[in-house]
């Protein structure tokens, strides 16, 4: 626990220069639409909707910078000057970088998937309370459904971790903002933000996650998010919380 | 590879005997209806659509027999005499236990779960393929999706393991029946069947899985069984394959 910037100020990242590969659109993935709406502009909204976040800024490539404000401009009409948006890289890593960047103000930073477009408002609330309660990494976590096994490059089998001590990472990714700066100063690689703190030595809190924070990447999920988003925009106001 | 039984009775194991606890109902989990219809008949559905397999035995808890022959005759009448229905056990190893006591004569088994009811038939009849190709461990394998982290008690993360490494293990999970005879006659515990195959030292292959085989636990995951359904039921012949 520490008592410093508790009233600091929230800034949510959302890379959104990725290609898209695996659901076939030629555009950057976090603009594939969900029902007629990009997964940028959902995952955004839900960013908003929490009122956990003070400012979210947008990493888009550099030719979609005008289309991306046009985009997320009813997003910031009904939030004043909430959201933002940069030029983001090549890499993932490279659209977080530039976000931290364009935030020196920022006390804590939240790292959100746009695919993980219907994100319930509620988790990104409670990643935000866990950094103000003074832990400097938080994650979303579920238990993994399918038995996890590790393979060789041949696809045989080499191991079966004990499938209790596992867990499926979802985003927001919460970390304290110099934590994030400090990780993304050191020259190290990891597949997420959260790895990168791990190797920096620095605990990283799970709190349990949520089935809808699933990430859309296949045309089935896709069909699931628009189904999910029908019955969400439609009177079901809330989907039984799963896990 | 070997040129034993290629000719040989391939017999699917459909253990059924589980109770529910993840989708809130009292009946067990395989009897949960996905668009009107139990998952266990979709399963077996699928195994019989397969074309690959020739017998299927379903184990249920010693008072639903009657209720599961009922329920399974359609399928029984469109197939002749494959589908039988015997006592389950508590665990589901118990259950898998008893399937391989009823079918003596079996040269390979595939064990399925019923809660991956939409489980594409071309998939079952590839996992068959392989084993009579002389695989004598097959299971159909995805990427994972999401990062992976290994976590203590207190959900504290302690790794992340390699994801490219990973593999999200699907069903059905294929063996030569003396395999997993064996397996089972060995006093060995493991996560999954083809665990305790690993554990004899023995190599198991993994082949292509599919979204579709996804395993039907939460709410969220109901629905987006019944959409899909509903689109394969109606003219969407084949969703698209994604992985």
């Amino acid at each position: 626990m520490n008592n410093i910037d508790n009233d600091g100020s929230v800034v949510a990242l959302v890379p959104a220069a990725g290609r898209g590969v695996r659901l076939g659109a030629s555009a950057p993935k976090a603009f594939v639409a969900v029902g007629g709406t990009p997964m940028v502009r959902l995952a955004v909204d839900g960013l908003i909707a929490s009122g956990a976040v003070d400012r979210i800024i947008v990493m888009v490539p550099a030719e979609m910078v005008e289309s991306a404000v046009a985009l997320l401009t009813p997003a910031t009409d009904s939030a004043g000057d909430m959201v933002q948006v940069v030029v983001g890289g090549a890499e993932r890593t490279d659209s977080v970088r530039a976000g931290i960047a364009a935030a020196p103000d920022a006390s804590y930073f939240l790292v959100h998937d746009a695919a993980r477009a219907l994100t319930p408002p509620r988790l990104i609330a409670e990643v935000a309370d866990e950094l103000r309660a003074g832990h400097a990494a938080v994650v979303p976590a579920l238990p993994v459904v399918d038995t996890i096994k590790s393979v060789d490059a041949l696809g045989i089998v080499t191991g079966t971790p004990d499938r209790s001590g596992l867990r499926a990472i979802q985003t927001p990714q919460g970390f304290a903002a110099d934590l994030l700066r400090t990780a993304y100063a050191a020259d190290v690689q990891a597949t997420d933000d959260a790895g990168l703190v791990e190797l920096l030595g620095t605990q990283v809190h799970t709190i349990p996650g949520d089935a809808q924070a699933f990430k859309i990447t296949t045309q089935l999920d896709l069909m699931l998010a628009e189904t999910l988003l029908t019955r969400l925009s439609s009177g079901y106001a809330t989907i039984a919380r799963t896990s």
